[in-house]
């Protein structure tokens, strides 16, 4: 399965992505591939970044500056660290086309929908979005264009916004191969936290606490990591500048979940101490299910061991 | 990188493997592709498992009784679950040959030496082991020859084992395409306590905690898991038997490991609360070196997201 063939006619005229990291390459190469765009406009912060996206030819233009990047554009997309948005927000917001839609793709969304709103225009449609997709690394060398293929993209419009600019965003993610689906920021913070946030936050604190054991030598725990612990390392290698954003920028949720969290691993434990077997075998046989799930609904590989080479 | 290819005499004789699911019948394919035992023979005390292990041709002899199956037998190995150590070894006890190897795979390593130790004659050499190896799939079709490629065996010997008796079980894992390191139970069931077993509770943990959540639908869940969660899930889908037995026979590494994790975690979600957001930079940054060194020892794969279809 890739990707679909180019569209004969592109969706939109000219579409700026601000942030060639991981997911911002990734959109302007699923749209270079399908065609979605007449004119694809890059801009990042970093002058080396910028010069890597000209190397790539990752787009039409890569642009010198915000204003530049986004003159004329009919949806910008802000690819970079939600704590980033609201700078970004405000170093383009005197050069926005009217009616234009502008679009991010961060991790959190109550957050960045205040820092968009506090800074842009209001002749311009604000229509957030997270693409749950992604991989450990970032750069504009990590991106890939069927990224968001058979992924969900959540589209958090805030009330009131124009139903067509939602349609043309969700048009786009649809053609990069997402499934899109809309909710309100407030709730898409509260899913994430679980099924995104907390388990980066436990992966992070897993291997530091391996790491600061004074009985077992880091060599011992990097030769044996083989028994489950070098699953967590990968969520753990992700980019340090946005997960410390995301736990600032939705610290109410993460704190929320993280308190059940722990108030079941509590009772797991006084489990084990106590010796009550069933209620662990009772668990163990539940949470079977959910993974089953999730391979049948196509987020997941049934190969074993995620299809990591054992040869 | 596959197996090399057969030895041209066997190592061993008659090996026995017990339990034939998926470490018993790794062993035994990776002993028949080898060519390392004479004779290969296997039990299981399931009449399905013992059916199946037939029809998959996957030992010379599949016996039909634990007394049938040691008869014999140089190298007994025991790959059933840890709580059902104890009575396999009463059950074999008055069968096996005097002089002969048995070995385990259980995954602790203390609670299974005290079980062989209180059933097994004095006249055979106990050499308790474990490879750290595996995939969240179990019986005897999920198991492959190239398991223990390039992965750790523990050896465990008790101490005034014989050292012929180690180096002829080490050079079977070898064969077996594994590294082999030895030490004593203690320090196997703290180093696994971190690298395999608290990595595990915390995984089933987050899952049942992501099911239990009011304000989030299950469907919800299993539709975003991508961001990070459905990593945990393969974890949280192992055998639940084999895990119970493991947090019920290695309790104190367990409790201890999982003190440290939590005051730990809990340290993180102050710093979190606090907006302290270069304490979390730093953590961060520390982690994804770990994994950097787990990849260069040849532990875990570079590919991006363990290799997952993106297609
Ligand atoms: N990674 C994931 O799995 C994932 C998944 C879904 C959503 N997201 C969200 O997507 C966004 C981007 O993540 P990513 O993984 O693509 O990150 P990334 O690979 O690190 O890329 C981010 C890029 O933005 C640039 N940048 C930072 N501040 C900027 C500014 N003020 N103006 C212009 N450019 C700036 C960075 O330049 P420097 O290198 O100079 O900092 C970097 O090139 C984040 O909001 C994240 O929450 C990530
Ligand atoms: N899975 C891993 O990743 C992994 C890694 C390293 C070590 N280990 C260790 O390896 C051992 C086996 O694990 P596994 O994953 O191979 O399990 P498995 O696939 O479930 O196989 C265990 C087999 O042993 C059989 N069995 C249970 N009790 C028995 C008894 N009293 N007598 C004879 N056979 C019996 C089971 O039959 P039934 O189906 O009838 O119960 C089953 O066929 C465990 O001690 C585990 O801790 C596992």
């Amino acid at each position: 399965m890739v990707l679909d063939p180019p569209l004969a006619h592109p969706l939109i005229g000219r579409l700026t992505v601000i942030g060639v990291g991981l997911i911002g390459s990734s959109i302007l190469r699923a749209a270079r591939a399908r065609g979605l765009a007449g004119t694809l406009v890059a801009f990042d912060g970093s002058e080396a970044v910028r010069a890597r996206a000209e190397a790539l030819d990752i787009a039409d233009l890569v642009a010198a500056t915000p204003a530049q990047a986004v003159a004329d554009a009919d949806i910008v997309i802000l690819c970079v660290p939600v704590g980033a948005m609201g700078a970004v927000a405000q170093a383009i917001a005197p050069h926005v086309k009217a009616g234009a839609i502008i679009s991010d793709v961060g991790s959190v969304k109550g957050a960045v929908v205040s820092a968009l709103r506090a800074h842009l225009p209001a002749n311009v449609h604000i229509v957030p979005g997270h693409p749950v997709a992604g991989t450990e690394y970032s750069g504009p060398d990590a991106g890939f264009a069927t990224l968001f293929k058979n992924r969900w993209s959540i589209l958090t419009p805030p009330e009131g916004t124009d139903p067509a600019a939602v349609a043309t965003l969700s048009g786009l993610w649809t053609a990069m191969g997402a499934n899109v689906e809309t909710m309100t920021p407030e709730h898409h913070d509260l899913v994430l936290a679980i099924t995104s946030h907390v388990p980066h936050l436990i992966a992070y604190n897993i291997v530091g606490t391996a790491a600061d054991l004074e009985a077992v030598t880091q060599s011992e725990v990097i030769k044996y990591s083989a028994g489950g612990f070098r699953d967590f390392t990968r969520i753990a290698a992700s980019d340090p500048t946005m997960w410390r954003d995301v736990f600032l920028n939705n610290r109410e949720a993460v704190i929320e979940v993280l308190g059940r969290f722990t108030e079941d691993l509590i009772a797991l434990q006084r489990a084990i101490r106590w010796a009550e077997g069933d209620k662990l075998f009772e668990l163990f046989t539940r949470t079977r299910a959910i993974r089953r799930s999730i391979i049948e609904i196509g987020q997941e590989t049934a190969a074993p061991d995620f299809g990591r080479s054992h040869d």
